[in-house]
């Protein structure tokens, strides 16, 4: 086998996530390494917890990065939040709500839900109703579900938790920098995202941040592993049952002790270093506006073409749309379709959805006019050639009223 | 705040790892994304696959990626392997010996070690006394530890595990590459590693291989999670604790079946996968030849300048050496003045070593001949400056020597 460097065909990745990554975090993920405790390293680290402190809208100083795609981020929250009895109360109305479910259990924990169907959220007085009956220690939630695009608010639910002493864990991955998160303004004790949706970045780094109380509770199970630990660190609590995911010694690495975990990964610090520093250039609330003109624009255009939206869409992401395949249309040989002629990848979604929907995203660098109307364009193209009926024509100028508004 | 794009100052890593990434991995590693279940992703995950066979010497086809530090591998594959009450030994001969112990209870097994002395390895022998005594499913061994430098024989252990059917684990991350590696063999069941040691890579990728063994272990504790599973998903055995550590799902994700599992690290995987192009171009043979004579370059070169070698030489891993700081001589103020006035990194080392040996790598990019003399020169210079006794010119010319013979 004689292999050639990679060289991937180009795509226009139009799905829930990954979106193409802004070409500006690739450049940096190409810059050299330095040592781990380099000046320059060490620099780099703190750097890039100020730019994720504005990116996740908080003043935590406990705001780092996770060496893994979203998911270890998930898991490393609920593994050093939770010890194993612990009840979670966890609102689900999709695939990452499931999730959320999944994990907590691994970690031992009681698990309770409150279900919404698909296409929805999950209501406030319902988490309140589950809230009291279940008394809670932690409350786990998605914020944007990329399964069925619904956001969850969570103002409200961070009041509940407020008031009945809950800790708030927020999965912010498919949401974070295209629809507003405000950690401190909505008492979310931690919360965790990746790089590859609004961000513009691949995946492989999982920006987190703890409030003070999230970091008692971790600091209060601290366990510095044998090789490096000093006399004076003493065993506290019921030791977290990851090391690699193990918060309080990440924290210990991150923080001014600069205490060796695991040998950070550079290259994936760079990428999400540029991403968050791209996102403060343009700023915050500029980015979740541009993410809700785009999302506006896909979404009047896929309508314009007559296709129809799932779910509720008062409470979509802005950053991607599901939409009901038409009758007849093979749904995946139209996904196919579009990435051969075009090379543009619209998404299939999950469980009760495969088959049944597109998702197509308007996330991170792709949230553009020219990505909006060329996925348009092309989409009309592909429906037309399976006989699928479309207005000619309706998704580009759709698209186009909504611009020139 | 306002920072600029990522600008690392210049810097030659010559230090335990990680060491100056080869600029080709970081250009691959530039190279824009695809999507998620693309043809040339899936494609591009399996030339990965297939060249990581070659690099651990194997034909196991559950040889893949892991998203995370090579201690995220290590804990993928404990935590896999392990049940909770599972008895493993530990031979501990370095710090990441103790790692292994440490991730082994967090696994919740039950853990037992043969030790040696830091400096040295472990007799085939006490490692077969204690297999007998212990009776343990699993062996947790690595292969060089670079706490110390030492690199343990692992062919007799292969054989003792065999002899007792105990399931054999190493960890590889700071010898793959550099010193020869023989999975199928020596009769390794699990190996784990990370790109930025003799790979030339960046850290935040793990290439694990599994034997069928393994796989037999890991697969029947399988539990495809809510959200994605089919009504024949029935789940087996205990669940492993973790998800996004657990292999029976990655295996899944990187296997004919494609489920979905994390979001995989497109460009840590386009970086891990040049790493392996790039050792098997050389060839794996020739790369491990290519450390062995720069480590005896350097390891003459250090003794050549009148520095003291620490430990067992004739077990020590060819991509690094430790040397007994002078009397005298401020360790980290020396390592301080290497950096700030030549631009290269030395090592310190943890605990007992902390202090009182610098460790020189040559590994990876850096096994080179231009990076071993320069590091020599420089260091003459740092060591002369602070008073230290030091041969003038006898480093490089002992370095040299090496390379005329």
């Amino acid at each position: 086998m004689s292999l050639g460097p990679i060289a991937p065909p180009p795509r226009l990745l139009m799905g829930p996530g990954p979106a193409t990554a802004d070409p500006r975090v690739l450049r940096a993920m190409s810059a050299q390494l330095v040592g781990q405790f380099d000046p320059a390293m060490t620099r780099t680290m703190d750097e890039t917890m100020a730019l994720y402190r504005q990116v996740f809208a908080t003043t935590n100083e406990h705001t780092f990065l996770v060496d893994g795609t979203s998911r270890a981020g998930i898991e490393a929250a609920l593994v050093s939040l939770l010890e194993p009895g612990d009840r979670v109360l966890v609102p689900v109305f999709g695939r990452f709500g499931h999730l959320l479910v999944e994990i907590a259990e691994r970690c031992r924990a009681e698990v309770h839900t409150v279900e919404a169907p698909w296409g929805e959220v999950v209501e406030a007085e319902a988490v309140e109703e589950a809230v009291r009956r279940v008394r809670p220690r932690l409350l786990a939630v998605v914020q944007g579900d990329t399964s069925t695009t619904m956001l969850q608010p969570l103002a409200g639910i961070g009041e509940v938790c407020r008031a009945h002493d809950v800790l708030l864990y927020c999965d912010a991955t498919a949401s974070l920098g295209g629809n507003p998160f405000e950690t401190d303004a909505w008492g979310v004790d931690a919360a965790t995202a990746g790089l590859q949706k609004c961000l513009g970045g691949p995946s492989g780094s999982a920006p987190v941040t703890l409030s003070p109380a999230a970091v008692g509770v971790i600091e209060a199970r601290k366990h510095v592993e044998a090789g490096i630990r000093d006399p004076d660190d003493l065993a506290r609590g019921t030791r977290i049952a990851s090391n690699y995911l193990d918060l309080a010694q990440v924290m210990d690495y991150w923080g001014p002790r600069r205490l060796n975990h695991h040998t950070e990964a550079t290259t994936m610090l760079y990428g999400a270093r540029e991403c968050a520093r791209l996102l403060v250039e343009e700023g915050v609330e500029q980015a979740v506006a541009r993410h809700r003109l785009h999302g506006a624009a896909m979404l009047a255009g896929v309508r314009g073409m007559g296709l129809e939206v799932f779910g509720d869409v008062t409470h979509k992401m802005s950053n991607v749309v599901a939409v009901h395949v038409p009758p007849g249309v093979d749904a995946d040989g139209a996904r196919a379709a579009m990435l051969a002629d075009f090379g543009i990848e619209i998404g299939t979604s999950f469980g009760p959805l495969h088959g049944r929907v597109w998702r197509i995203g308007t996330m991170g660098h792709n949230a553009r006019t020219d990505a909006v109307l060329t996925t348009l364009a092309c989409l009309e193209q592909v429906l037309r050639a399976v006989g699928a009926p479309v207005t000619a024509g309706g998704g580009v100028g759709a698209a186009r009223e909504v611009y020139a508004a």
